[in-house]
């Protein structure tokens, strides 16, 4: 079975009644499995995830945005993260059975028919960018809403699919297709914030670390201690084992030691068994030996 | 769905067409999947591995054992491995939906079906035991198909069901339950098998270790390297993680290291995620973030 996961974000994270009615959208279509949903005040920003078979998903994903388009109007949002519209973005990710190549074309429909079907602009990103400049989210989001407003009309700004102008309520929507990303927090046994920034300097790939990994220091305030707070973006090139094994030796440097970490919301099995395989220095070890996998091939 | 894995022993490691029948026997019960088949011509012994739900899982045992009562004869047996019979030891583990009880229970039903159908005598061990004295299989088998042709006149000796003499070719067999088992193979960096053979008796129950640790030290003909060859016998109790760490400690004492260490067969996922969130020091994560698992519990 073909299976992808899609992650979409939306820009609404204070009132559940959107988030139930865009989450309705998607469940909406048969096959379509909802993994998890959870929403930030703050931010004023929802991530809903689900999977399902390939042109199924596409459907949930294009359903979504059409609810969300509805409901949200970006003239009246305010949140603190960076975003471009109501749905801000959909990334496809390869859980089984199916290529990052067939993720990327399905991206590149999805952002189509979004297009010419909502009227809303398409900016395709990561591994469907269409060039090398649109890799980057934070590049195709710079200005955000507000800003992307005029900035839409420069060339090099000029969307992929859709108007060559924002949707007047949902903005414009990034559509990618990417590995899975695991959210991964690594708490110090210290209260110092500036140690934790400069670790999380020393891993990230925008300033010379590792080009998969993106991390910030935070001072978590409930607790009063500093927290490196990391995505792991492509686990095959840059393990958890690793990442954290890093962290550990810089943060050594300071003399501070790890207290716990902890991993937000879904992970890949194979990036955990990889981290009991590197410390239990496991041989030869792999995945058809896990037996629930075992089982789920038969 | 309720899954329960069976894991029979076979006193049969060198005429593969006789495995293929047992194996036969096995699969042509609806919803039987077979996971594994392993033989060993010096042992002379074969393990196949399966899972289903409870009541197929129970007609598969019984088919293989009236099978294997046909095509082996214990009268003609030879191999190093302890046994008592043609069907030697047959193992119910609880994988998921399932209690160790409903293990137990299931376990003495199929020992009544195959002393009372197969007028085979049965003996019931681990969990299923119903004396103190029978849990460890060891002393089930004591004195093994030979030795038990008179010892099981004893008062002591009485199998659980089936007649009060051993099969004229099948012997006796040993129906059981217990959690997973994960054959664990350490490996030293050092020759000396004596030094294999004092970290195994440091963690083996039988020692004075874990209780539930099998352990015993050998040399790698091949490689010229000690190993220490290591059953786990309950992962809830004593983790990979614990076992791992006892032996880079103990073998730290003589100046050895681990090398590598390797996993025969299947492993529960829990016992790898274990390992992970052990080393990575992770709070608060539980199986349902585990992304495969997830997606198979919808």
């Amino acid at each position: 079975m073909k299976l992808i996961e899609c992650v979409p974000n939306f820009s609404e994270g204070r009132r559940p009644e959107v988030i139930q009615e865009i989450a309705g959208a998607i469940a909406s279509v048969p096959g379509i499995k909802l993994l998890d949903q959870s929403s930030d005040a703050s931010h004023n920003r929802s991530v809903i995830t689900f999977a399902g078979e390939p042109a199924a998903v596409k459907e949930a994903a294009l359903r979504a945005t059409r609810r969300a388009a509805e409901l949200i109007n970006m003239e009246q949002h305010r949140g603190e993260h960076p975003r471009i519209g109501a749905t801000d973005v959909i990334p496809l990710v390869p859980i089984s059975g199916v290529s990052m190549e067939e993720c990327v074309a399905l991206a590149r429909e999805l952002g189509r028919e979004i297009g010419e079907k909502l009227g809303i602009p398409v900016y395709l990103y990561e591994e469907a960018a269409l060039s090398p400049e649109r890799k980057n989210l934070a590049a195709v989001r710079r200005g955000e809403y507000e800003g992307l407003k005029e900035a839409i009309k420069q060339p090099d700004r000029r969307p992929d699919f859709g108007p060559p102008r924002l949707h007047p309520t949902a903005g414009a929507t990034a559509v990618g297709a990417r590995p899975p990303l695991i959210a991964f927090n690594i708490n110090l046994n210290c209260s110092d914030v500036s140690v934790a920034r400069k670790i999380a300097r020393s891993i990230r790939g925008s300033s010379g670390g590792y080009p998969s990994i993106k991390a910030l220091g935070v001072l978590i305030a409930e607790t009063g201690t500093a927290q490196v707070t990391i995505n792991v973006c492509d686990y095959r090139l840059v393990s958890l084992a690793r990442v954290f094994e890093t962290v550990k030796s810089e943060a050594s440097r300071y003399g501070v030691t790890i207290s716990s970490s902890e991993i937000i919301g879904l992970v890949p099995m194979e990036a955990l068994v990889d981290a009991a395989a590197f410390y239990l220095r496991l041989q030869g070890f792999h995945a058809g030996q896990v037996l629930e996998k075992r089982l789920a091939e038969l």
